[in-house]
């Protein structure tokens, strides 16, 4: 007998139908002889719904009281969901995060989880029961409900599924599992039978937005056996797992993130220091920046580029303009028409052919490259916002992704 | 420094408007130097919105899981008014059922409060913040979220001024506080200054629906200083204590109850055991029965006759009907168009002009009396639903009860 636990995002339990649909298939999962534990998110809209009421009370509402309010909609499609799957002949019990044990820090709104003591889900497994389990939340030591923050639901299952030793953790998602590129832009797109944590952790931060990137690093700590697939059909996902073989090279993907923005400081003082200026400066202000690119120096001048989060654009480009002096540097330069395309695969760092082929590519398809950024495992490139597509594109042929 | 338990219904926090005055309300009791603990229910429809979500995916969902669902509502409200209290620039925190320690049964949906650890209130209280409380549910020994049933919030509100010993209960309302007689029907009703704990359950019980009779019984039985009175104004509410002066004869107001049904079960034979036969079949069927009377024999037959709630009508006809060999009787007959009309007073027993007032008031205004029943301090008639306002306005009247 297998222990095997599921998550559904919110839109896969929006209405009464679709949460039949998932308790049907949950159900079936349950007869083929398998322990199954479910996570939920909050259904459809109801988070949204939940933000706006606070926000016609307060502009800047307490964080506590937040997760109060927030965690009250993954309470709701969990109930409706042991409904569900007691209307359909089945035995199932909803929990809480605070029911489950699901221990958390005190950063409410962001909490990170420190323990699971799973004994509960452990006991009504044992009497038979499927259990249904309320995404995103948990519980810190005075006893009050926190939040996980973004991906908070998938963070939930992988914790659970460690906690409990699970043989199996499936992100339900609308999405077939992890491609080579975005189906909706390359259309022989292939679809990757697995892939390891560390490359979905680059895909994941690269904008192929499936699985967040807490859940799969949490995944890679303890082991877990995950699989991306889909609720809307049966098709098998990709499976996430430890990598097997660094030495032997594969392009894994190519992903593609329009939600940046450039921003340069342009001819700062080539002495030490300068760097950590700016990035204590952006760091203070809560603002998280991607590719860091640093200029040779040319005199006694250097330039220093990040990427940045589009919406963080207009108070980025405020705080550096604020700080010129302190900084030491002349003026700063931006742009929002930019996008990242990058190339992940395990085992590239060594075989040196394969930036190459990435620049010809983006070469022979006319784009001009603004940014170079690479680790062991990806490569990223700027372009221009209009190019991704033709980008993505040429990279996925070029690297011959439809076909292996 | 006094300790004040206030209670809100879900009409006085039904949008983020009623949140706000309600949050100012809360900050003037304790800016006057009382520490404050409110208890709210869910807001507006949200119950209803959640039990028609039920409905959509279950004909019988499982009560265990209502409880889960439901309890979200109060969560959602308590959390908004500690931000609009916090908006307004006071300390506040919300606590749920559970995160309060209120213990019930394990009766799902109609659970009994065992227990209140309050000791999380009262460390709050001392931190000097307002403490914002979610009605109407508890938690059993399991871990799991029980809800108290019709009237659980004021019931939440006097169990929790009873274990933290407050001062002070407060039930607001949309009406100014307990009536001589409904204000609606008798221009002259006088608001009550005071009334007895017994005096506020007869009168609750008999359609006169300001406070749920559960809360009564829990604040007569700790004694707890309990406030009815409107959220809409300032003026003062009528308060709910201890009896002073038994002998002391006081009609305290004419109540009316128009949700009532007559069954007649004619012609049963005239031997022990007839009574059992009848309300154990309805009490297995969950019926509630009001007033029982029997009357004298004729020979060797006589007939038992009651009242319940009309919404039940059919189904306790058809039963009783379905029985009719069983119970020994020839027929059963029945009418929904009566209502009750009662007069509530401590000490009525020792006042034996009370009744013979009553009745004839009754005759002057052309009113036949279907049936009577009395305790220690009501007196009930039931007479044709057509006549009930001309009923109150002349019992209201004959014992001046306008002008005392």
């Amino acid at each position: 007998m297998a222990l095997i636990v599921q998550k559904y995002g919110g839109s896969s339990v929006a209405n009464a139908q679709r949460v039949a649909n998932v308790a049907k298939r949950i159900i079936e999962t349950y007869q083929q002889g398998n322990q199954v534990v479910v996570i939920l998110s909050a259904q459809g809209d109801t988070t949204d719904d939940l933000i706006e009421k606070a926000g016609e009370i307060s502009k800047n509402p307490s964080k506590r009281e937040m997760d109060m309010l927030l965690s009250s909609g993954e309470q709701i499609s969990v109930a409706l969901m042991a409904m569900a799957i007691a209307e359909q002949g089945f035995q199932a019990i909803s929990l809480t995060g605070q029911q489950v044990g699901i221990h958390t820090d005190n950063v409410h709104s962001h909490a990170r989880i420190e323990e699971v003591a799973a004994d509960r889900v452990r006991k009504e497994l044992d009497f038979g029961k499927i259990v249904i389990v309320a995404g995103f939340q948990g519980m810190n030591d005075n006893g009050d409900i926190t939040t996980l923050g973004r991906g908070g639901s998938d963070t939930t299952a992988v914790a659970l599924a460690a906690a409990l030793e699970a043989d199996l953790c499936e992100i339900y998602t609308d999405v077939d599992g992890v491609y080579t590129a975005d189906p909706r832009i390359v259309a022989n797109a292939r679809k990757l039978k697995d892939v390891s944590f560390d490359e979905m952790l680059e895909l994941a931060s690269l904008g192929a937005r499936v699985l967040h990137n807490r859940s799969v690093e949490l995944a890679k700590k303890y082991n877990v056996n995950l699989v991306v697939r889909s609720s809307l059909n049966q098709n098998e996902g990709t499976l996430v797992k430890e990598v097997t073989d660094l030495e032997k090279m594969m392009i894994k993907g190519v992903a593609y993130d329009k939600d940046i923005a450039r921003i340069s400081v342009m001819a700062v003082r080539d002495i030490p220091g300068v760097a950590h200026k700016i990035f204590s400066l952006l760091a203070d202000a809560d603002i998280n920046v991607d590719i860091i690119l640093q200029s040779i120096g040319r005199g006694d001048t250097k330039d220093i580029s990040f990427t940045i989060s589009r919406s963080q654009l207009t108070d980025t480009v405020d705080l550096i303009n604020r700080n010129l002096e302190y900084i030491g540097a002349k003026e700063v330069s931006f742009t929002h028409d930019v996008a990242k395309i990058s190339i992940v695969g395990a085992g590239m760092a060594n075989h040196p052919g394969v930036a190459a082929t990435m620049f010809k590519a983006l070469a022979e398809a006319d784009i001009n490259i603004h940014m170079i950024s690479t680790s062991e495992i990806k490569i990223s490139c700027l372009v221009h916002s209009d190019e991704v597509e033709k980008a993505v594109e040429a990279i996925h042929e070029s690297f011959e992704l439809g076909t292996k």
